[in-house]
């Protein structure tokens, strides 16, 4: 389940993902230019998107074997630093783990360990959809 | 200052400026696989970042003559209703514009009205950055 | 269903509440020394508590047929502009009503009508408790 | 600056605060009829109040002798876990101190020790009013 994503707007934006454990997940992104917004930084649709794409793969991951999928309800971003070069790098950790719902807080740094934002996100969970085949 | 960003993040996610009007700013995606998550919908980071995007480049646009410029402090994106095709589109108003801060709501619709995700966010004001050159 | 809330927090802090309709519903607080900060405007708590008070009763009115409850699971206000005299006036407008959550927009504002906090909320829907007697 | 608050919404509520530091402060209310919904549990206002409570108190002190004071511009809350008695126990830590703004992440938890909120507070700083007299 680690590596780069392939397929889908994990792979178009250059997520790898390094670690899925539902307790302390960890992803990361590369930062290019295709990541940055006019000013010369990273995009703040970076941070979120690398939030949400670990928290999911991670919970999914996790709840894998019961049958069931977890889908984005509130992705909640706070911005405190830029980032230009190097990696941004997540660490997803879950807060709560219920019934219905998830939540979990995403730290998001710099290769240098500086925290640059921070998301907090809550994902509904859901029962696996039938395949139609 | 419409049309198809070219360059970084805007460029890499495909958004479409349509109106930069501060009251009111319009963009959107055209859906592809690549802005799908792996259950098949559009990614929540889609709306985070076209959000972004369009108030960001709205009020920077705003704000030229002044000489300030627009960098996101928060980004808060609720999901309501999956999109699998056709267009997500944005439609960006601000409810607040401070001497420090602007506030905008953002509503995300799919090509039939439907209200799908809804985006506040703030953006500060600060002085444009010197040229190196 | 309307008028000054009796017993529990709603009384505490003095909610009114005016109409329940759940497009809009409409609640205020008689702005008194008791409900500032001290720095002698109306503390941020009041404008995120006022707005919960009224989503959840309307909610909780519309749901009442169908035997379910209303209950507040994300709260997230933002404050533009101080109050210090005269009423917090709450307009609340869902925004969203499925089968597991409604999510409500709420506008605070002084009795000129300036717009001084911007409240989402998202109440998760419940089947209601059976009384214990 | 710690023990019960006196005077305005810090004292309506019954806000005791424990201590002030801004790595980690702390504060609690010890919960009576007062502070419910009308389901019998913690209204989700008294959780945002309490947070905003010792986070700008917290604050406040410590930029005290910068002559700056602290204003909330966000307070967003996400509901857990329901409390019906003892006390509400807040744990408020700086996650960014900035020049414009800090960022604080409030836990909220029971007497036995359950996460049961998590509220993200910013607070903008601000030169401190002059009086009047």
């Amino acid at each position: 389940m680690s590596g780069a994503v392939t397929g889908g707007f994990g792979e178009l934006i250059g997520v790898e993902l390094l670690d899925l454990d539902p307790e302390e997940a960890k992803a990361r992104i590369a930062v290019q230019d295709r990541h940055k917004q006019p000013h010369g930084v990273v995009h703040g649709g970076v941070y979120a998107s690398l939030a949400e794409t670990v928290a999911s793969a991670a919970a999914s991951a996790a709840l894998e074997e019961e049958d069931m999928i977890a889908l984005g309800q509130m992705n909640s971003a706070t911005f405190l630093r830029p980032v230009s070069d190097g990696h941004v790098n997540a660490t997803a950790r879950t807060r709560h783990r219920g019934r219905t719902t998830w939540v979990w807080d995403v730290e998001l740094t710099d290769d240098e360990g500086n925290l640059c934002a921070l998301v907090r996100m809550t994902v509904a969970l859901r029962p696996r959809p039938r395949d139609a085949g």
